[in-house]
Formats: structure tokens, C-alpha cells, sequence
């Protein structure tokens, strides 16, 4: 008699797994959901199914994608000397949303992590080295987190590719543009110091 | 180009509508769904179909339901003059928890508003006093929420209950249980003090 009704507590048990839902937060999606409309929970539940049945991982750079390669790795107007690798497919949307970065990506699933039991074998580093093998690249720019493992994972890569000749570049650490130095922490301060340049 | 493959930007797009989560956290649902196991997903899928398809109303109470009249309405165990009317189903399994109130329920499905323009009829009033004409009532609960538009509600309620003759109580309002003082915000404090009471 404690609980609701079996359904409910299902969805709210299923609901629990997504990253960043709490038990209060799943109960809120659950009663949200029993509400909707039954179109708009339809949508929701197609929305799932299509990405399941639809979204594969492209065979060259990793990246999501419902075409194989993906639309980066086919497009002509991209600059096939320049790959910037990330840890995730979503970073490549932060990347894009610059409208600067015209080259390649190589998405590594992952960052190099002792602690979490992630080593380079289960990074997608291998496709790397085999792409670098075909394609005449001239840079490449190691976009991994500005964190502990993303700093181990450009370490441990520059280490790989600076004997292979070409210009391994990584992207600048500093103060937040628009940010306020008084909530710079003290490893961005040094980062912002140590990078400092003329202007 | 800047954006995802198509069903990933559909399903951030419906996770979106979801109360509490954001672009940030739609973007990261996604990608879990994207990358959890097929068996996962369905498990999802199938618990929103089946909230959707078992879960109604109940006839009496308003209580969230896969059998009508609800398993409190229907338990012969509950004491019948005693309802405790709530604003949403899920108060329901706090009150439970306490493993003390043996009586029925009223589930209102939200609460006075004018700002948001609900007012009574877009309540669940009218068939509380329907049961109020069959059933044999001594005490009514005002349990809604201790704030604004709940004590709206308790009020409004108060008002239309009282002449009819039966007991009609209020949760009691004060500091929580297990808290600091330090913590208690004024009002919180205000009630605390006036409905103090001999130890």
C-alpha cells in the first residue's frame, strides 16, 4: 500500500538510470510523463527508438552519425591536413559553433583514466594512428578536456604523434571570456599567466 | 553541418519538454540513450507505454491508479471518516511514510492560483463533495503545501467545509525536524512560534 501503483514505480526505476536523475527528479519525470498528452509522450518514445535504430558511429572519426562516413569525414570543403581530436561527439558542437575550425575531428569516446580503470586500449586512439597512416596530415590540434584525465589523454597522445613529424598543437587554458577574474581559480590563474602573450 | 545528426537533434529537442531539464541536460540524456545498451532503452520505452496505458484516475479520490476504485478507497482497513486532501498524487507516498494515517485520500491535481489562472473549478473540488453527500465524514486534513497557494487552497476549502459540520484541521507548520535553527527562514520561524505548544 506504501507505494504507487506498479507502473509508475517501473518508470520511476527506469527513470533513476539517466545520468543526473535522483530519486525526487525521476518521481517529477514520472508524474510528468503520466500527465502529457499521449501525443506528446509518443514523440518522446519514437525520439528514442529512432536514435537506437538510426545513429551508428562513423567508421573513420567516431563520431554519431546516421550516415557512414559522417557528414564531417565526406564533406569536400573540409581541410583533411588538420584533425582536432575531442572526447566526446558532443564537444565537436562547440567546436562547430566557433564557425572557425574548417579541418577533420577524431573522437576518442573517452578520456585516459587510471582511477575509472580507462586505459589507451579503451580510447578509440587505435583508428587514430591508422587514419594518420592514409591521410597526409599536417596538425593536430588534442581538444580533451582542460581537466586532469583530458590533460593525461593530450599528454599521453602528443607523446605518440610528435615522433611522427607532424605539429600536435593543444588548445589554450586561460580565464573565461567574459568571466570575472575574482571567480578565476587558482590552476586557471596559473594557466592564464604561464599562457600570457603581447598584445 | 554545425548541428547533430537529425534523430539525436529530435530527441534533445523532446527531452527538452521535460520539466527540470535544460539544453545541457537534455544534450546529456541524449547521449547516455545514445550509448546505453539496446535492453536499457527498451526497459525506458516500454515503463513510459505502460504508465501511459495502465495508469488512470480514480473514480473516487483522484489518486493516481492502475484499478478503480484505487487500493485506498477500496481497502476495507482505512478508516472511511477521515480524508486527507492533498494537491498532487505523489504527496500521497509522504504521507504513507509515516505509517500512521489509516484514513482515505483527496488528490486535487494542483492548487489555487490566480497568477497562473487555476482557480477552483480547474480543481478536483467538486467530487470531494460529491463523497461528502455519500460518505460518512468526521475530519477533513488540509495537507496541502505549506506555502502560498496552498494555504489558498486550505483556506478557500476551510471556508466551504466548515458549515457542513465536520472537523476540518491543517498540517502543522514549524521548523523541520532534524534542522538547524540557523537554517529556519523568518515565516518558517513565525509559525514555529505561534503554534507552539506545552511539553
Amino acid at each position: 500500500m506504501l507505494d504507487y501503483a506498479e507502473p509508475v514505480t517501473k518508470l520511476i526505476d527506469e527513470l533513476k538510470r539517466l545520468p543526473g536523475v535522483g530519486h525526487k527528479s525521476a518521481q517529477r519525470l514520472a508524474f510528468y510523463i503520466l500527465r502529457a498528452d499521449r501525443a506528446e509522450t509518443e514523440r518522446l518514445v519514437e525520439a528514442i527508438n529512432e536514435v537506437k535504430e538510426k545513429i551508428i558511429s562513423c567508421s573513420v572519426c567516431n563520431n554519431i552519425t546516421d550516415v557512414d562516413p559522417c557528414r564531417y569525414c565526406s564533406n569536400p570543403a573540409r581541410d583533411r591536413r588538420i584533425i582536432l581530436v575531442v572526447e566526446e561527439p558532443y564537444n565537436l558542437v562547440t567546436i562547430e559553433k566557433t564557425r572557425e575550425y574548417k579541418g577533420l575531428y577524431h573522437v576518442l569516446h573517452g578520456a585516459l583514466s587510471p582511477i575509472r580503470g580507462i586505459g589507451p586500449d579503451e580510447l578509440k586512439i587505435k583508428n587514430l594512428f591508422e587514419r594518420l597512416r592514409v591521410e597526409e596530415v599536417e596538425e593536430i590540434i588534442l581538444a580533451t578536456n582542460p581537466n586532469t584525465e583530458g590533460e593525461a589523454t593530450a599528454n599521453y597522445l602528443s607523446k605518440l604523434l610528435k615522433p611522427l613529424g607532424m605539429r600536435v598543437t593543444r588548445i589554450a587554458m586561460g580565464v573565461p571570456v567574459g568571466s570575472d577574474l575574482e571567480y578565476a581559480d587558482e590552476v586557471t590563474m596559473h594557466k592564464a599567466l604561464a599562457n600570457r602573450h603581447e598584445i
